[in-house]
């Protein structure tokens, strides 16, 4: 069974990714990891690559092709260098993009997106508070208008790329009082007065990129800088979640395919009293279940993206890609740690760092709690 | 997300086999249970209604449509109304049929398929032996040339039709020795001198169809009803075996998706404590899973269905597909009973029905360890 | 490792139910599969064998012994001969007895204990009704008082010994209103007029034992027949539930053993493949587990009946007693089905019967999902 | 149900470790994980505490107690400062001392045991070698006799205290050929010529401990530092297993606890969607079944220790503590990050850490497996 989504086009552009991570990201992870942060280097290559607007029309530098399987191929590649590599160029691509083309004015798309797809401007998206995990109907970050300005005071975290990002979506109140209506979208840049970064949020895994608090002081942005209306913040966040979900998918079912093509390697070589430990009928079995598993997900995630590219994808079936992918990536990679024993634990070895990379996939974009309450409430509705 | 493999003729013959369901089936289902075994009305009315030669040329009496699909309809459509439906005409048209079809002489084609495609000779096929379990290659069922004769001596068990069958393919040793050669096909009528059906297996589910155990004691067959070449019976089986299990995973998911439609339908109904148990969070979210599980193998068993057509389904992913889906149906089915509490244990509520039917799906068709094996054997080659 | 909580005392009384139960009661196990119930000659014979008044004083015809052990090795050594057994006499011994000897007059006493302790009077508890399941506070059964009788109207469902049994303990509601309060015991004899016994409930197992659905229409009892005071039935029924919990788990936890004894016994004699099972590193793992999950369930039910003795268990460990074995107990026998292959799924062997039977313990005597309740609210206080 | 293996001098030893782990230990955490190892002066106070010698004679510096209750309380209270603290100490006060009070000469106890208690020689033990994992057996580390010297070449991989070891003893092959055969047991001191102890591993968790890769060339020890009789090496090994499973079990169990603990305190205080997320009913049942696990793991664990005091605990009960133990915390400590939602995933979390600490438990002291294969092969023999 191949798969059946792809083009030609897809797979000439698969080549490309896979050059450029090849040339470009591997040889500079060591560097990554030290700076923690995929460095601005990689960002620029990418954008020269014509990596990081893929969505974003061609007048702006954009590679102007609204073709989601394009960003699955781009994940996937940069997953197979590590989850922190998708996870940046990802929510910069998919997850901010389609902000910065679909709600923005003429005037701030000519302002922001070519240097949004050249790699000049890394961004990042502010949602989430230290007090409200996954309830972003309950945010405090307030923003009020002061003549043409507004003031933003409050905090984000689990900000990725947030350190070094030149354009940060904020999300903020705008009218206290109802939940998820009265929240706008603000563009603060990088070098604003009042923004602190703090540091670095030093993360269990993925440490080749950076996630970070940010704290918001009397930070002031002209009016021009709101994107989308005023109080609409909400819905245009809900109406994103379902591509941002399965695009968590993408690299879910990614990251846990490469593991187990590890894994299998690993076993048909690795000995034990005296045979490859392939020859036993646990390892034959495991790796049957994960196996299994792992190919049953990833046909699901293909039907998703079909289905997306057609319109067709329901909130719940991206909540379940999510759900999905991130639990069988927790048990590929947790049998795959087995498998390798001691060295297994060891931080030099690449499944070490695969498993304390995927633990969190199963917390941000909606914890899978979150996933289960969408799913179980629109089937008992 | 809508299931994409269907045409339109695929739809209409969707609505025969319900029409056909509704009107034939279900009225006689207590009169089933009560015999054990389909009765022949159903059978000839299935005959007359086409739906029994689906794969057999027109000529002989059949649809002459070799396109998998109308069997899997079929299948799914049965399945509501019992597995054991599903199972025994599923056994006669998806399993049984390509023998008749596919090894026979063109004399032996126009001696059994009309009788075949009408529901006059309803079939079954007889590998399993008491003492091997899956170990087809192990079989001990002898067969012995004596003039144009073979006399069969041997016994078989959990015979699906059985105790009903007027034909019977039986696989016997016509070469004493090697384990996977030498094993030949016949075809014993039901009414052959020395063929004892023993009593009807009491299982534990399904008590709409017949299983049996079958002794044959010099039970004498002209040569004229060995079908395929002598000694090529276990590859022929072997051939098979990718579109049975395959056949069994599309009855194994269409009847996880039946039990889990009926389980919310139920917890949106039944209160406890004073609401619906579908308000209290354990129930949402043990229906997600369930729900997020039961469509993922949908799509991977439609999945296969089209790799099916276009003949890319392997071996291992056959098996992939009845091991995933005999799974999830023992999950959802034994999750239905527990929402349906002590209801569940009555033999009266459907949910007991279907949970005491689905607990043969892990084991027929080749265990699911068998199918473990074949996996991971193909993996870690 | 030895279990320690047994003194030679209760090593002889094992012996002694031992042989109770291979003379008398699993030569008669078909007849009570005929019949649907424990037949009353091994009622007889339990009394005689000082079986059924464990904790009811000696001037009553009991044994007068207040050691719960002794209740544990009965509901054990009945067990093995099937669940059935140890729940028609264990409701009366364990679960009733503590009724009928605490809350009850001394008149009461001297009229109903000689004939509970003799197997003259088959005592069964009549809480659960159709519409409420678990929830006993919201139960609608009511007892109104006319002149000095009390009038009864509702109906009770799933009630062990219902069909058969000759004293009911019928809680029902006698101030409308308030949930918990308000709700009394009433013994009810078995030739009550308005008393219906229903039909016998077609259980998916347990078919030697009775279980009935109770319907009561203007039944009439004096007032000699309230037992324990007006009002009080709630707490006092709470009261019991620890020790019914604890009851329910000793029976799960010897079943599982017993299954897992004979699944150990069948795969090391069990070939396949041209080797027993047992030689399968598959197989291995998989007893290795259930073992592992049996004797550490098996450790615990020890420690409960231990602090049952001293005054020591509470309610939330009752209840994680009878949760995890009734999940190790569903683990097995499912398992035990699987080893044994198309086998496990005839009615004729026991396993399948073990199987059917086992399905009950994760919803009677409270779900499952009640147990977490009541854990979870009691961790989490 | 309280724990009832314990005297009242186990509690009040217990009280002085408790105040050891507060006043020395945790204040030196940051020192420990930023050197990577038990610092010297933990060492040192604990020497001075009485707590590294418990079953070495008085005469020698010891508490001269023969009663492992007094090891495990020690784990117990070290495994809440961390895993890295029982492993570090438990090896030297558990593991070691065994072999060193029962292997030895006189002259040896004289010569190292006083050290041994002080914590002046801190102790290691080498058996797992590269190649090898878990088996022992084919360790090809050798030890060739020149005079009166044993002269010693191989490498040793995953040693506890390994950098930082005064004393070191190591499983060498003095006879080639037979696997379990011809093993014996050396003392090699931290100072040995030709003993490189690589780098200390950079293992996932437990920063406070070091782990080392020991490679010896040369490495020349006198006939005075054999221990035990030549050639038995193995069967010394084996024997001490049992107990060093129990070990690692207690602290499986302990820590267990301890982060389910914290875990429930945070769920009391969290707020989500404007209640605590003990409110959630997914909440309560994911803690009503870790405390039910962790409780009924605890209860064998304890009667584990009781057996080990007696002498009845054999070799596949020692298993099944250790793999339950580590399969319950496993399921602990994932469950408690996933509480902990973002947070769960920040090094500086006290979970994140314990996630990180645990995951090596499944994998040392015997892989799971390996304790499958123990209990699955006397289960099924």
């Amino acid at each position: 069974m191949r798969r059946t989504i792809f083009e030609q086009e897809h797979d000439d552009f698969r080549s490309a990714v896979r050059t450029f991570v090849d040339r470009v990201v591997i040889p500079q992870d060591e560097l990554c990891r030290t700076q923690g942060e995929v460095v601005r280097d990689i960002w620029k290559a990418a954008g020269e690559s014509g990596l990081l607007g893929l969505c974003v029309p061609e007048e702006f530098g954009g590679a102007g092709v609204d073709d989601y399987r394009f960003n699955a191929v781009l994940d996937e590649e940069l997953t197979r260098a590590g989850l922190a590599y998708a996870c940046a160029l990802g929510v910069h691509t998919h997850v901010i993009a389609p902000y910065l083309v679909h709600l923005t004015t003429p005037a701030q798309r000519k302002r922001w997106l070519p240097g949004f797809c050249s790699g000049d401007l890394i961004a990042a998206v502010a949602m989430t508070e230290p007090s409200g995990g996954s309830d972003l109907a309950g945010l405090t970050t307030r923003a009020v208008k002061q003549g043409n300005e507004w003031v933003i005071n409050g905090s984000k975290i689990f900000i990725t790329n947030g350190a070094s990002a030149d354009l940060i979506i904020v999300a903020a109140r705008t009218e206290p009082g109802s939940r998820s209506k009265g929240i706008s979208l603000f563009v603060v840049e990088g070098d604003a007065p009042g923004l602190d970064r703090g540091g670095r949020l030093n993360k269990v895994g993925q440490p080749q990129g950076d996630t970070a608090e940010l704290y918001f002081s009397n930070v002031r942005v002209p009016e021009e800088n709101v994107i989308g209306e005023l109080g609409a913040g909400f819905p245009a966040m809900m109406k994103h979640l379902a591509q941002e979900r399965l695009a968590s998918a993408v690299c879910n079912i990614a990251h846990s395919e490469y593991v187990l093509e590890q894994a299998i390697a690993h076993v048909k070589q690795r000995e034990a009293f005296g045979a490859p430990i392939a020859a036993l009928q646990h390892t034959r079995f495991l790796i049957a279940d994960l196996a299994t598993e792992t190919r049953v997900a990833r046909t699901f995630v293909d039907a998703c993206i079909s289905a997306h590219l057609s319109g067709d994808l329901t909130a719940e079936e991206a909540a379940m890609a999510k759900l999905k992918t991130s639990e069988v990536q927790a048990t590929v990679v947790d049998a795959a740690v087995q498998m390798n024993g001691g060295m297994g634990y060891m931080r030099e070895s690449r499944v070490a760092q695969d498993w304390m990379d995927a633990r969190v996939t199963r917390i941000w974009a909606g914890t899978n709690e979150i996933m289960r309450e969408v799913i179980g409430r629109s089937m008992t509705r």
